[in-house]
C-alpha cells in the first residue's frame, strides 16, 4: 500500500478532519435559486436555475473543506431544498437537504444556510429534493479533490466534467398532476437527453449516421450548442461522470476509447477497463480515458438510453482533439447504444465494480438487523397508483421528520402504517401477483446507533406491458458496501446470504436492482439523524417509493432553528415562549 | 325608512354582531386545494381547484354568521392563502388570507383554519392571493344574504350566480417568469372569458352571427359545457355577478332584457337601470332582471372584454325561459359589447353608482390626513419593468408584516423604501415623462388608528403604443366611499377636492381609475390590522403595484400561531422558548 492510500484510509475513518486535512477551508457560496426562461434541447421551458445557470454552479472543494451554501429561494410560490448527493453529513443531518425529511422546506424570499464537510474526495452532485424540482432542472456537479499533501490511487493529465440528466417537455406541474390523477398518466420517456445541460430535440449532430433525422447546428452560443470537450493527444483525462436523471437509465461511451472504471460515488473501485459504462440515477463515477487515436479525428461522446424501451435519441457531444477545429464533427456513426433489454451486460458491467484492493474497507462480518424490503407500484383502493415499499406509501408529512423525532412530537408523525423489517414469503418475485392495497403512510422504521443493517431488495415493476426495468436504491447519510445481486427470491440464510461478497464489496451510495432481482447492502448505523433510503427514479420517489431510516435521533446535536421553523416543531417551540404573540 | 333599512344600518355599525343575528351560526368548510386537469374553455390545462372542483364551492351564509374554513394545502411544493375579497374582517386581520401581509403562506400537508364574520350581506366572492394562484383559477363565489328577521331593500324571485373571469393557456409559472425575465415578457390577452368556470375557445355559441367562427357543442356533461341559465317568465331575478379576472375588464348584457343595478360590493346603491354594466376585476353587482321577454325564446347572456382592444371572443350563456329546451339557442345575435375604448360610456356607468339614499351612510365631511398615490409602469435598473406606486414597487418579504409588525421586528421589514404621502407636484399625468427609477422595495404607510383618509390616484399606463386603459384599485378591511373621478390632475383643494361627492358617495372595496384620470375615495381606519391596497389586476400587484396599510397594529389582538409561523415571527418566538432543539 503507498503512503497516499495509507493516509487516505486514516482520513477515511476519521470524522474530525483536522488531523489530515490541516489545509481544510470553509468555502462560501451564495446562491439564488429560481425559475427562468432556458432551451436545454433548443425548446424554451422554463427551468430552476440557480444565479441564472443552468445547471446550477459547480462546487469545487478539497476533502475536509466545510461548504457553505446561503440558498435563497427566489420562487414565486415554491419551498426549496437542495440535497448535497453522496455527502454523508456526518454529524450534520439538517444540512442533508430533503424537505420533510431533515428540514423545512425554504420559503420564498427566505435564505438557509447549508453547512456541512466533504469528509471524503470524490465526484458528487446536488439536486432539488422536493417534488420533481431535480426534474425542473435543479441540479449541478458537486466535486472534491483530495486534501492537499494527498494523492489519487490513479494518475491523470486532466479532468472532464460530464453531469447527465434527462428533459421533459411537459412541466414537472402537469407531470405532478399526471401521477396523481385517477385515471394514472405516466410521464412517458423524456423527450431529450442532456450532457451538462445541453441536449439536441428533433435534430442529430450525427444526422448523416441518424435515418431520418436532421443535422443540428454543430456551434452556436445558444443554451443548446453542442458541448465540446477540447483534450490533447497521448495524454488521460479523468472524466466525472454522474447521472441526475428523473428516470432514464443510461450507456456513456466515447468513440474508439476504452474507459477505465477507477471511481463509484466517491469510493475507489478496482480498476477495470470497458468500451461504455452503464450509469443509473444516482450514479456517478470516474472513469479515465488515455487519448490514444487517430490525432487527426474528433470523437464523438454519446449517452443512449438503456432498461427501457428507449424513445429518447442519444445525446452527443465531441470529444475534440486540440489542434482540432472543435466543430469539425467526427466522420465516423457514434457509438451504439447497447441494446436497451441485455440486462445480461448490464449485469456484467456491475458485477465488476468491485472495492479497491488495499484501499476499500471491508464490510462487518455480520449484521445485527435484517430488512427485506419489496419495492412495488400498486393501485390504491380508488384506483390511484402509487409506489411503496413493503406495502405501505411513503407520503411527506407537514413537519419534517428530524425535528418531530427529536423533539418527541408524535402526533406530527404520519398516523399510519410503518412497514415491517421483511414482507413476508409468499410473495413470488417471478410472478405478478395483486398485492393488499398498500396504505397510504409515511414509512419510518426507527433505530439504535451503531448497528449493521443489512437490507434486501427484490424488484417486480413489470407493468402496463413494458418489460422489466431495474430500479436504484440511493441511500441518504451513509455509504454501503453492495454484497450481491441475484435473481428471484433472496432465499436468506441457508442460500443467497451466504454467497454474499464480504471480502471486496464496493462501497456505493446508490445501488441497482435488477429486474424481477435482489441487491444485498450492508451498512454500519454510525450517523445519528434521520435519513430517506429510497428509488431515485423522481416519479417514484415523488408517488411514494421511499423508507426513512431515523437513526439514534437522540444523539443528534442541536438542530439550528431554521431547520424546524414551520409545522408542529415550530408550533410547539413558539408555544414554549408562553404563548403570548 | 323602512324598518328593514334600520335595522341594517344599525348592523352596520356594530362591530359585535350579536345584538342584531341572534341566529348567527358557524359554518364550517373543509377545504383542500391541489392542481388538477381541467378543461375551462375545452383545452385541457392545469387548474387550482378545491375538492376537486373548479371554480371552488360557493359559501353560503348570512349576515353575522361565523365562516370557518379549515384549508388543507394539498399542492406539492406551494404555499397556498385563500383572500375573502370583500370581506372587512373586522376583529380578524390575520384571517385576511394575504400571504406575506397578513399570515404565512400555508404549507404544503398544512391545514391553515380561517375563522372570520360575514359582517353585512352582499355579493362577494374569494381567491388565491399568493403568486398568480388566482389566475390559476384558485377561486369562488361567497354569497351573505339578509340575516333571519332582515329584508334586502328590493325583491326578487330568484338568483343568478355570474362568477366572471378570464383564461391563459399559458401556466402562471411561465407567466411569472415572463414577468420577471429581462427582456420583459407581458402576459398578453387571455384566450377566453370564462362565466362559473366555462367558456368557449375556438368556437363560438353562436357561430351564425360570428364570422369565421366554428359551431361548439350547444350541451354536453364537459367542463367546458355552456352556462344554461333556467329562468321562469314573468319573474324578477337577481343576478349576482362578480369580476375575478387576472386582466380583462368586461361587459354583461343579457338580450332584450334591462338591468336595473341595486348592489356594487357588498353594498346598496341608487337602483338605476341600464342595457349593460362594466364590470372590472375586483368588482361585484347584483342587478334585477324581469323575464318580461318574449316567452319562446332563450335568450344570451354575453361577457366581451372592455378597456383593452380585445382579442378574446365574448363569453356567452344562455338564459334559458323555461319550459323551452336548454339547447335552443337564441336566434338573435348576442348583444355586441360596447367598444373597447368608448370611455365616456364606462365613465356615465361608473358615474351613475350612487349610495343608495336612506341606507348607505354618508362620509365624513372631512380627512385627517391626504395619500396621494400615483401608479406607473416603470423600468427598473437593469431593465426588468416593474409596476410601483409613488416610485416604490412592491416586493413582499418572507416575514408576513403582521406579525413582523406587532412583535417590532423591524429587522424583518423590507430595508428600503417607503412611499411618501404624495409623489410631487411635477409630475404630469397627461404626458409621458421618465420617472426616476423606482426602488426595488416593499411599501408600507404606518399610521394611527380612527383616523380618516382620502386617497387619490392617477393613472397612466400609455405603453408600448396601446392605448390607455383603466387600473383597478382594491383596499383590504375597509369599504370606502367614492368621492369623485376626473382627468388630468387632481387640482386639490382649491379646485376638484371642493367638487367632491360628500352627499351620497357609493361604498365601495374597489374603484376604477380611468386613464390619465383620478378617484378620490375616503375611509375611515377603524379597523386595526395591515391592509393591502393595490391594483387588482394580477399582473400588476405580482410586478409591485400596491402598497401596505398598517392600522393600529398596536391594537390588534393575539395573533393566532399558525399566522406567524414562518420567517423572523417564528424564529423569535422560537428564540423565546430557550433556544434548545
Amino acid at each position: 500500500m503507498r503512503l497516499s492510500s495509507l493516509l487516505f484510509l486514516v482520513c477515511f475513518f476519521t470524522v474530525a478532519m483536522s488531523q489530515c486535512a490541516a489545509a481544510a477551508k470553509a468555502r462560501h457560496f451564495r446562491w439564488e435559486v429560481s425559475n427562468m426562461f432556458w432551451s436545454p434541447d433548443c425548446e424554451e421551458k422554463v427551468v430552476i436555475g440557480i444565479n441564472g445557470q443552468f445547471p446550477g454552479p459547480t462546487i469545487r472543494a478539497k476533502a475536509g473543506d466545510t461548504i457553505v451554501v446561503h440558498l435563497k429561494n427566489g420562487l414565486h410560490t415554491e419551498g426549496v431544498v437542495i440535497h448535497w448527493h453522496g455527502i454523508r453529513q456526518i454529524g450534520t443531518p439538517w444540512a442533508d437537504g430533503t424537505a420533510s425529511i431533515s428540514q423545512c422546506a425554504i420559503n420564498p424570499e427566505e435564505t438557509f444556510t447549508y453547512r456541512f464537510v466533504v469528509d471524503k474526495p470524490g465526484t458528487y452532485f446536488y439536486h432539488g429534493h422536493y417534488g420533481m424540482q431535480r426534474a425542473a432542472g435543479l441540479y449541478g456537479s458537486l466535486i472534491v479533490d483530495v486534501a492537499d499533501g494527498d494523492e489519487e490511487p490513479f494518475k491523470y493529465d486532466g479532468e472532464i466534467n460530464l453531469l447527465l440528466s434527462d428533459w421533459y417537455h411537459e412541466s414537472i406541474y402537469t407531470q405532478m398532476v399526471g401521477l396523481s390523477s385517477n385515471p394514472f398518466r405516466w410521464i412517458g420517456e423524456p423527450q431529450s437527453l442532456l450532457i451538462n445541460g445541453r441536449g439536441q430535440f428533433n435534430c442529430s449532430l450525427a444526422a448523416a449516421h441518424t435515418p431520418g433525422a436532421k443535422q443540428c447546428a454543430a456551434a452556436g452560443n445558444r443554451h443548446c450548442a453542442p458541448v465540446i470537450l477540447p483534450v490533447l493527444p497521448n495524454k488521460t483525462y479523468r472524466l466525472r461522470v454522474a447521472s441526475t436523471t428523473s428516470l432514464a437509465s443510461l450507456n456513456l461511451a466515447v468513440g474508439n476509447h476504452k474507459l477505465t472504471v477507477v471511481e463509484a460515488d466517491g469510493n475507489y473501485v478496482e480498476p477495470f477497463a470497458v468500451d461504455d459504462i452503464d450509469i443509473y440515477s444516482g450514479d456517478s463515477y470516474s472513469v479515465l480515458l488515455t487519448t490514444d487515436q487517430d490525432t487527426s479525428a474528433n470523437y464523438w461522446v454519446s449517452v443512449g438510453v438503456r432498461g427501457r424501451q428507449p424513445r429518447t435519441a442519444p445525446a452527443l457531444a465531441v470529444l475534440n482533439y486540440r489542434p482540432n477545429r472543435a466543430s469539425r464533427l467526427p466522420a465516423a456513426a457514434p457509438p451504439a447504444t447497447p441494446a436497451w433489454d441485455d440486462f445480461a451486460r448490464s449485469k456484467a458491467f456491475t458485477y465488476r465494480i468491485l472495492g479497491r484492493a488495499g484501499v476499500t474497507p471491508p464490510p462487518p462480518a455480520t449484521s445485527d438487523r435484517r430488512i427485506e424490503l419489496l419495492n412495488t407500484q400498486n393501485r390504491m383502493g380508488g384506483g390511484h397508483v402509487k409506489w411503496s415499499i413493503n406495502n405501505v406509501s411513503m407520503v411527506l408529512p407537514a413537519t419534517p421528520y428530524l425535528g418531530s423525532l427529536k423533539m418527541g412530537l408524535r402526533s406530527a408523525l404520519p398516523s399510519a402504517a410503518r412497514p415491517s423489517d421483511t414482507f413476508g414469503r409468499g410473495y413470488d418475485v417471478m410472478r405478478r401477483r395483486r398485492t393488499r392495497t398498500p396504505r397510504w403512510a409515511t414509512t419510518c422504521t426507527c433505530s439504535r446507533t451503531t448497528r449493521r443493517w443489512t437490507w434486501c431488495s427484490r424488484t417486480r415493476t413489470r407493468w402496463r406491458g413494458t418489460s422489466a426495468r431495474c430500479t436504484r436504491g440511493t441511500l441518504h447519510g451513509h455509504d454501503f458496501w453492495v454484497l450481491g445481486y441475484g435473481d428471484g427470491a433472496f432465499r436468506g440464510d441457508a442460500g443467497d446470504a451466504a454467497a454474499l461478497n464480504l471480502r471486496n464489496p464496493p462501497l456505493r451510495n446508490t445501488a441497482v436492482i435488477f429486474p424481477y432481482g435482489w441487491t444485498a447492502i450492508r451498512f454500519v448505523a454510525d450517523n445519528p439523524g434521520v435519513w430517506a433510503f429510497h428509488c431515485h427514479i423522481e416519479p417514484h420517489l415523488h408517488m411514494g417509493m421511499g423508507v426513512i431510516f431515523a437513526e439514534a435521533v437522540d444523539r443528534v446535536s442541536e438542530l439550528p432553528k431554521a431547520a424546524v421553523s414551520c409545522g408542529a416543531t415550530a408550533t410547539a417551540l413558539m408555544a414554549g415562549a408562553g404563548g403570548h404573540v
